[in-house]
């Protein structure tokens, strides 16, 4: 057995209990084999004046978009789609998909981010950057069929089925899927009555952006006389296995349904914020029983894929929501960022255990803004940032010791994110 | 004239447009004294890859409270209060007020801050920790006069008339000070009406914590009939040179009474969160013509003193606030954080222009959450974080260099803030 020992650091326990303690992979099975006084390991990572913390999962993301950071700011969701990201999308090519994946890829490990969920297009090859990278994460492609023909509509849920089952597994399993239809309002209502099922008899759950604006939500109110939730469960798309991204514009019954489904929300506050879509519920669906995960969604609307930040921008508007300075503890936000994300993309990760895979970050802890010591879990929530991470593992493998990244050369990622973004921009501009 | 050339950066100017210039800095003066292909200075600032900054102004800070960073979180500003804060202030020694300012001045420094308002008690011993660490502050002493008899209330007004008096100007005019009563429902009114006016004899202008939460507004209605900025400006303590904190639950005829009197609002949006008190009409504020600073409050309630982040939390609760994602845009924060902060304190700072005192800061921008680089000014209103300050000059000294403090030593602040920190809860929790 090949091992990998995180030695001299204090770890961050799933009851919130933080420990000193030495923790044992072993790198074959890319588990977690001891935690305590370990033997030595074949490799050693240094932990020391470090917290160990379970490597943080991006329950919601669109990796690509990190090339479009800070394009357009001060939008709303609408017009920003409209007038800014879907034109520039529309002259997007493979070679910019993947650089804008490396991109967020670099970005997210140097921030402790370990797991990802992510909907975007041309996903093989965006699953391949993100594979290549050292990421676990679970993929799909985004199905939008508003503007498009019957046929341009299907091939779109043809290539969402193709993805969901020739990607499932890739990478020794770090890379799952999902069928992705982008949301309930941009996806025709026909097609998913009958696509739906063809994915549940192929074993594939679903994810998809719901109830993120009252612009979402009244439509299907007016049109149907259901709320959003009630028509996605008559088309049976909430399913255990299933969760959806936002569902900040969501009633009691919505919660409720979750809860009875078992299928959990992928919470996104910076977004939710920048495109004043709202506050989501989330001290409520935690209370009825809801999974909470935390993503940081595209980078064009947060504008950063810093999963420490998206963590207490959680806690700080969870209490703005609830009207309640307890509400969305300390406790609450790192569960969700952890536990909660590993939970709704189905990775068994999400805490530091004999067994569990061994994806987890080492927060360097001797820094001003970390100082005094009165309790780890509130530094982690409300005073960290992404640049403490010190080393990242994914699957037992390092994948950034000392803030480097060991798996992408980032001084060239970054010059190439660069290149294809001027040249995306000016293709985009010039057909103005 | 012994000069300091901050060399091969991107300039950020008032205007908010950038352009690659060299700054020029007499430390004599401690003014800039030229931007554009300036001569080689005595003292070299390397800013190649860096957006030159003007120093980031935290507007409302209680540096000394860093020490109860994370010690109670998750619970409403008036239990935090009554049940954490003060009985642990209650037992604090001046050792540990200063080892407190210098753990809070390490990292205003290391995150770009170079000028602070401070409110605080042993005022003179905060001033001189924050004068040493190179700081530029306004100060003030605290005033509450709730739970004391008359004549301890009287010795606290004449503790912070002493201190505005005393202090004002020291460090070469560094440090300026304000009469600081603590907020309009913890002071007496008759002795406000008492002393204001001596304040004003003495040259002396005011700031407070003014209209935080909705228990801070109620029974001042309800007592007065009037709002309560009304009854401040009854009591003369909305002069032009005055400024507040807060702002949360102000109505249009207040914010339109702070525009005629030139009053301006330090904004602590992180906090405003923290404790649930709700969020500020920050766009409604700027519409009106009402200067906007911005300010992390003190670190119990944040739970850092991250400018940057705090700068991004503005533009984030200012859109869901206005309902309007065009709102409290990226510009508008930078501003703030800068231009804005600097007026409220009455600094000649906050702008990188010939004449002006030279507080700066470098931002290292290549870094993967700063790529690509569409707009600078994106960057650093949404993605920008503390860590990501390369150096920091204070009245053209340099303070930071290459991420390093150089007026403290920062592992022997760290340490003797620990070690404070521990018997300071000890002595707290021995008296419960």
């Amino acid at each position: 057995m090949s091992t990998l020992q995180i030695a001299g650091g204090t770890v961050l326990f799933a009851d919130m209990n933080v420990r000193k303690a030495d923790v044992l992979v072993d790198r074959g099975t890319g588990r977690i084999v001891e935690i305590g006084d370990t033997a030595r390991g074949d490799d050693v990572l240094d932990a020391s004046d470090g917290l160990v913390i379970p490597g943080l999962v991006n329950a919601h993301c669109h990796a690509p978009m990190t090339l479009l950071r800070g394009y357009a700011d001060d939008k709303p969701l609408d017009a920003w789609l409209r007038e800014d990201i879907w034109p520039t999308e529309a002259e997007l090519e493979t070679a910019d998909i993947v650089a804008g994946t490396r991109l967020g890829a670099v970005e997210l490990l140097e921030n402790g981010v370990t797991a990802l969920g992510d909907m975007y297009f041309e996903v093989p090859e965006v699953a391949d950057a993100l594979a290549r990278a050292g990421l676990r994460a679970r993929v799909g492609h985004g199905i939008v069929t508003v503007g498009k023909d019957e046929a341009a509509a299907r091939t779109d849920f043809e290539t969402g089925l193709e993805v969901a089952r020739e990607l499932d597994g890739m990478a020794e399993g770090r890379i799952t899927t999902a069928l992705m239809p982008h949301s309930l309002t941009t996806v025709d209502g026909e097609l998913l009555s009958e696509y739906v099922p063809r994915a549940r008899e192929a074993g594939i759950s679903l994810h998809y952006h719901a109830n993120e604006t009252r612009d979402e939500v009244e439509p299907i109110v007016e049109e149907r006389g259901v709320r959003p939730l009630e028509y996605a469960d008559g088309l049976g798309m909430l399913e255990a296995d299933d969760f959806i991204a936002h569902g900040v514009h969501i009633d009691r019954t919505e919660i409720e349904l979750l809860a009875e489904r078992g299928v959990g929300v992928a919470h996104c506050p910076a977004s939710n914020m920048k495109l004043a879509s709202g506050i989501a519920p989330v001290q409520e669906m935690l209370d009825a029983g809801v999974t909470v995960g935390i993503g940081t969604d595209g980078a064009a609307s947060n504008n950063d894929l810093d999963a420490l930040d998206e963590l207490r921008d959680a806690a700080m508007v969870g209490k703005l929501r609830a009207d309640d300075a307890s509400a969305v503890s300390a406790p609450d936000v790192v569960r969700a960022a952890t536990a909660g994300g590993a939970e709704l993309l189905g990775f068994d990760t999400g805490r530091i255990e004999t067994g569990a895979l061994a994806d987890l970050a080492v927060i360097d802890l001797e820094a001003p803004h970390l100082t005094p010591a009165h309790d780890l879990v509130s530094h982690l929530a409300y005073a960290a940032r992404g640049s403490d991470v010190r080393h990242t593992v994914v699957d037992g493998d390092v994948v950034v010791r000392d803030r480097e990244v060991l798996t992408l050369d980032e001084a060239a990622v970054r010059r190439d994110a660069e290149r294809h973004a001027e040249s995306l921009i000016a293709r985009a501009e010039s057909n103005r």
